[in-house]
């Protein structure tokens, strides 16, 4: 197997998705003025994209019923964006008038799991993405789209490849600024993270990817290392790993920030975020979440020590 | 990145090193019949090689002083091969008593570690090699190397590939039947695994390759499949992800069977073994331990799942 291109993996960013799809998939709601703290805490650590918030109905999401006040006291900086989670236009208005720098439309790839998810098919989905993607043009918003189970669903098996291809064309034609390729539910592999990578560029060659995966069944980090691999530059990624999908059956957190840091730093890839602050804020989250942290690099410490 | 050569990637052959690498470093002994039954259990899941028992000093590593009982309790089968941990002569003899298939002496690549987990430095383990390779040879029995400490030491730190590399040749040229490199505390990264591949078949082009790793960090997954997508076909697993290294400070369990078999087979790659029985051993096991199993498979389930 050939070298990967060392200029193509020099530099990594994160998108840290604590705030939003960590939280959203706690038992335990944290004030606001916690989430704000979480996501203070990841800028100054050094990220520069925060999924901060979702603008869902408050009784779906209980989690998120703050999402206004909550982008109301994030720290506004150059060159830091914060991306708000939409999936619907009353959702985008919402996200428009907090100002958001970034809208995320979620689709799932399967129409069961759309269903419980979110109260539609993939195809009405997918009306609304080219409705929202429109009016956030529109607005001088950028949009992006995340294809969710991309990889599996829990209700309906396998994803085709086909499928995930046919929604990146439609995230494509209405002007998409990325395609986020979402392992919602930890079932993914390398080998299903590489052909994916070279399908959706096939179909949508001048769209930046980025993915989403979680641990469930310890196949999260080598999926990243894949897409790294493969030339992707964007990854999310949790702090402390906490979160899951209340939607889907036994889904666990995403991958972990730090523990993705020490992967990617230890394999030369630049990511501009202190490992050391973000391990310092998943101890402080798992406080206030009142749970330990299923990150490991906490417990296991950098490498190497730093002497004695 | 190139696809990975799909014939060297058909079957990966897994040793199951949950008895001795795992069981050696939990605070429960077991007993021998139940350690027995560990090993008859994953024979029984199609494991062809067992890295069964120690032979080291009782007051040393207490959890393996039945080594001679447990060899003379496991289910001796053609095409099943056993393998004995051994430090020295003293061991080699009794591991040859045994009836062992097959020798396998550790040589820690670092001295610091190389003389608190064996008391000697790494030149006096590669005499140690020498001696018990000709010794084995002589007797009919195979011998490898398992070069430990290989991606970095928890008192040195970073380990320079040219001492791997070194140790190696030392390997080949007492008549080694394969090198095992091993992330004995968990802080090898993808990259690394490339690279030590790559220098060690340059200096040892016929002697096959193994790798043995902990998840430490959240990298153990990910360095599996990239050992495999380098073609190397032969990786350590245990059972449940139990086990750790009492000479290491901090150090976790090897990856766990059943959750590597997870990734494997979703890509394709055949090992002969049964995912589902693994599971069962796992919380079998776990029972015995008193302890949860930190693989993730068994919590998670098999995808896709079977029907309702």
């Amino acid at each position: 197997m050939k070298e990967p291109d060392r200029e193509s993996v020099l530099h990594t960013t994160l998108v840290e998705v604590g705030p939003r799809d960590g939280l959203q998939n706690e038992d335990v709601i944290l004030s606001t003025e916690d989430k704000i703290e979480l996501i203070r805490r990841s800028v100054a650590a050094g990220i520069r994209r925060v999924e901060a918030v979702s603008f869902v109905h408050p009784q779906r999401v209980p989690q998120m019923a703050d999402a206004e006040e909550v982008m109301a006291g994030v720290p506004r900086r150059d060159g830091v964006s914060y991306i708000g989670l939409v999936l619907n236009r009353r959702g985008l208005d919402r996200a428009l008038a907090a100002r958001v720098d970034e809208v995320n439309v979620v689709v799932v790839a399967t129409d069961t799991f759309c269903v419980r998810n979110q109260g539609c098919t993939t195809a009405e989905a997918l009306d609304a993405w080219d409705d929202i993607a429109a009016a956030a043009i529109e607005a001088g918003v950028p949009a992006s789209m995340t294809i969710a189970a991309a990889f599996g669903c829990p209700f309906e098996g396998e994803t085709a490849p086909s499928q995930v291809v046919e929604l990146a064309r439609r995230a494509r034609d209405a002007g998409a600024v990325e395609i986020a390729l979402a392992d919602t539910i930890g079932v993914g592999v390398p080998g299903q993270v590489r052909e994916l990578t070279r399908r959706v560029r096939e179909a949508a060659p001048a769209v930046p990817l980025r993915f989403h995966f979680h641990n469930t069944r310890n196949t999260g980090y080598a999926n990243a290392i894949a897409a790294v691999e493969e030339g992707v530059t964007v990854l999310d990624a949790s702090t402390g790993g906490f979160g899951g999908c209340p939607f889907a059956p036994a889904a666990t957190g995403n991958i972990a920030t730090e523990d993705l840091l020490y992967s990617l730093h230890r394999m030369g890839i630049d990511t501009g975020v202190s490992m050391s602050t973000v391990v310092d804020t998943a101890d402080w989250l798992g406080d206030r979440l009142g749970k330990p942290t299923p990150a490991l690099l906490g417990r296991a410490g950098t490498f190497p020590a730093p002497s004695p």
